[in-house]
């Protein structure tokens, strides 16, 4: 018998699981609909009706434990606490898993875990000190120190999608202005092409991309040297910069590394940011610390880090 | 014999220094100028005329080491690294007191040694997540998360006092724009009675204090309800706290521990701290992250925290 580990990556739209190994190989990776707005108990029933004893005495896997990374999930209390686009208020989802899966279940944040997907079978398995960025409708973050993930107090380390970069700035649904999550996100970049299209009410790509936020279309405008396609991201790169400047005179990482939607703008983007990240270091930082893409497949950083809750962090 | 460490904690003015047994009890603390326009070696050797081989004998010590806490000490390298206030530009400090002393020696920056003297010693023994800030002519920090000191990649973490807190703020002279300390230090102080001398010209208190700065009597001014002794710990309590907000949005400590000559405004500084900071944080993080002021009598954290690095850090 195999003894895998099943990884669960919860997102507002779909929902990513696989059975994963010791050394990190990948089984049977499905994506189905979170369908939020149904109970978690409806979910974790859909993913049983492919990963159950049936199929798994049949495959010849032992099932050791469910990882599961998710929006606001806390690895201290299991619990996942009014996470966004899930109509979930408060409930303890291991519990709910263990119910189901009749083993050990281990819960972090979709950050957390693409993190530690990273660490043990990404692109920063040799660096100790680490940030890891999520752009996808927020921004989320999760941070390896000393090679370990920093929790904080109650869990919640890492929110660096709600730092404030202007005390001044756009206003954030979590109550505060200038959030880095309202410039640097799908969410962040919609606000940004809003104002641009107020000064240009007449540009046809604006036009076509506030109707339907696409990044790939700002990417293939960008290459075509379209200068709207080179402000969007010049000014999304300086923001993002400048708070990763702020997070990195903290915690004085080797590296950032990014994952999710927006980070497939690789360079276009990342240019701007590494710039402005170090115009707003300390002299000693500047031009040592890395911004690096991950280098795992769509959804994989995620399952993995899930999984290695089970596999490795115990 | 009794086993001691040598702890020793230099500053920009004097050196304190004081032999610790594993008990944390202090003995023979002195202190001397540390006259930083003259060699590093002048001072290791005034500190030798003191603490050197025939008095430990005579005492019955046995010197089991020497820590020390340096603005700018580098833990990783044993180098202090062009430390503000020092005519010493690079040098590798844990080399001179090994060849003086002839034992183990090991160096921090001044903040991570108040805070590990906090943390074995002080008022944090019972908390594993915290951020020590020492005001005093600048704001340094140190980082205790999950009981250890992040030192990041190459041991120069916890800059906090050079997060920008607005990016069109004061010009700090390390170059950037808004760095906290450049609002929350007697440097900082400093800069905001100028600016409210500018307003008002002719206040009396004001010329004094913007003359001679004096911490004491901005605190005695307060207390009879002098409102530009009030403005001055509310504005500056306002930064201060939305420093903290945006380290505790990252870090998520159960406290903040302050240390240094401008923490002894204590409550005066500290109320207008507090409600800054709550209302920078996010929802689930408000009212929760408590301000402590060191209960360690003036220069002990700082001996304390540097003779622990040989007592408990290696």
């Amino acid at each position: 018998m195999n003894d895998v580990v099943l990884g669960v990556d919860i997102g507002g739209t779909n929902t990513k699981f696989a059975l994963v190994d010791f050394n990190g190989t990948i089984y049977h990776q499905n994506e189905i609909p979170t369908n939020g707005n149904k109970s978690a108990s409806d979910l974790i029933h859909r993913i049983y009706q492919i990963i159950n004893p049936d199929f798994l005495i049949k495959s010849n896997y032992k099932l050791i434990g469910v990882g599961i990374g998710a929006p606001n999930g806390n690895y201290f209390t299991g619990m996942i606490q009014n996470p966004p686009n899930l109509n979930w208020s408060d409930l303890n989802i291991e519990t709910l898993f263990e119910r189901k899966f009749l083993c050990d279940v281990k819960l972090t944040n979709d950050a957390n875990a693409a993190a530690l997907g990273e660490k043990y079978f990404g692109i920063a398995k040799k660096i100790d000190h680490f940030i890891m960025i999520t752009l996808g409708t927020g921004l989320g973050s999760g941070i390896i120190s000393n090679k370990d993930l920093i929790y904080g107090y109650d869990g919640f380390a890492g929110e660096l999608g709600h730092i404030s970069i202007d005390p001044n700035g756009r206003e954030c649904n979590c109550g505060k202005l200038g959030c880095l999550e309202m410039y640097v996100s799908a969410k962040g970049i919609k606000l940004t092409i809003d104002i641009l299209l107020q000064e240009n009410p007449e540009n046809e790509f604006l036009k076509l991309i506030n109707n339907q936020f696409d990044g790939k279309m700002i990417d293939d405008e960008y290459d075509k040297g379209n200068t709207i396609a080179e402000n969007i991201y010049r000014y999304t790169g300086e923001k993002l910069g400048f708070g990763l400047a702020q997070a990195a005179i903290i915690l004085n990482p080797e590296a950032f590394v990014f994952y999710g939607g927006l980070s497939k703008a690789g360079d276009r983007l990342f240019s701007f940011t590494a710039d402005s990240m170090n115009n707003n270091l300390l002299q000693f930082q500047k031009g040592k610390i890395k911004l690096i893409p991950s280098a795992l497949s769509d959804g994989k950083a995620g399952i993995l880090g899930a999984a290695s809750l089970i596999l490795y962090e115990n």
